[in-house]
């Protein structure tokens, strides 16, 4: 029945999202994954392949949830940086979409770089997000986007880099995320001046560099 | 022979930075890193102590040497710009900092955040740090640092979302050096406008979220 099978993915899915979250690819195993489902682990290479396709299947299963709950919205610096905030938040309420990041770099970087659906998926995803900045080029849009994921991608795996360098906090996650939003619209307010000539007090040399 | 220790221990840490970079912490096998010394496996436990313990070291050992290879200097937002673009040459060419520290941030996080040689590691980081923009806080020196250890460490490891998002180049690395060293120039330059009460022409929110 379709149904059943929809469902039983789904349990699937999910049990491996977990599994690959806790323990990276290497480090999964089938076994522990089609228990935590209650699923004969035989229909896991039945609906998605080897165990390398399935972490690719769940990272893009995520990262496309994703786009869909954290809108690109408005124009102008500060939907920049609102977008940044936001993606911060849903990331580290998400509590997996980090950890899966890395442990794909770690693991699977040179495989993901040849998949065409997630360079598609990336591809949708900059020409999202140049709307926010009209009339700057895809490369500095493309940069900037790349800093964003990465600061938010990045914080919740480097948490304890957080407390040395931050020191205590009453909310530390609400510190980074306010940093992570004035980085964005900082970074963006400077794309935008450099697409439409305005000057800014910066030294020559510096600003060469970041408008590279 | 105290010279026969000395050697045992630098092979056994050659051997285990290379073991650890590749399968990280759970992944890595002491049988292996033995093997690749061409020591007995009882010498690991007798001069380290257990797995975690020996990943720690290999940490804390490649960044003490990364922190005198890298040194800070001058004053100042260039300073800082220029800091940041050596940094992420040096750990590029070291190949396995940004790994290792993706690594023990998914596997040992928590561990880490109660290491009190770590701690003074970067006390001590930060406070070299400071020196480079006079007048800055603490607390946004330490979020300026974290913001340029975060990034340098990350593109190394998520190669593949540079290639997504920023498309071929020439000289990808190059390209995201300079990209850093403008980032890391721009804001310390705000940071430095905050503390000396300079203005710049932000919008209000976005200038108080960058600088809280």
């Amino acid at each position: 029945m379709a149904w059943d099978t929809e469902r039983t993915k789904r349990l699937l899915l999910d049990a491996a999202t977990a599994e690959f979250s806790a323990y990276g690819l290497a480090g999964a195993r089938i076994d522990r994954i089609a228990a935590t489902a209650g699923v004969n682990k035989e229909r896991i290479y039945q609906y998605f392949g080897k165990k390398d396709e399935l972490f690719a299947q769940v990272l893009a299963t995520r990262l496309r949830s994703s786009m869909d709950e954290v809108q690109m919205t408005g124009t102008g610096p500060e939907a920049v940086g609102d977008y940044a905030g936001r993606l911060f938040e849903h990331h580290l309420a998400d509590g997996v979409i980090p950890r899966l990041v890395f442990w794909e770099g770690l693991e699977r970087g040179a495989a993901t770089a040849a998949d065409l659906d997630r360079a598609a998926y990336h591809e949708e995803k900059v020409e999202l997000f140049r709307r926010l900045l009209p009339g700057v080029d895809r490369e500095t849009a493309g940069s900037l986007l790349l800093t964003i994921v990465s600061l938010v991608n990045a914080w919740p795996v480097l948490g304890h880099l957080d407390g040395f360098l931050m020191g205590d906090g009453a909310d530390p996650a609400e510190r980074r995320r306010a940093q992570i939003v004035g980085i964005a619209t900082t970074l963006a307010q400077d794309a935008l001046d450099a697409a439409t000539g305005a000057a800014r007090e910066v030294p020559d040399a510096a600003s060469g560099a970041a408008r590279s």
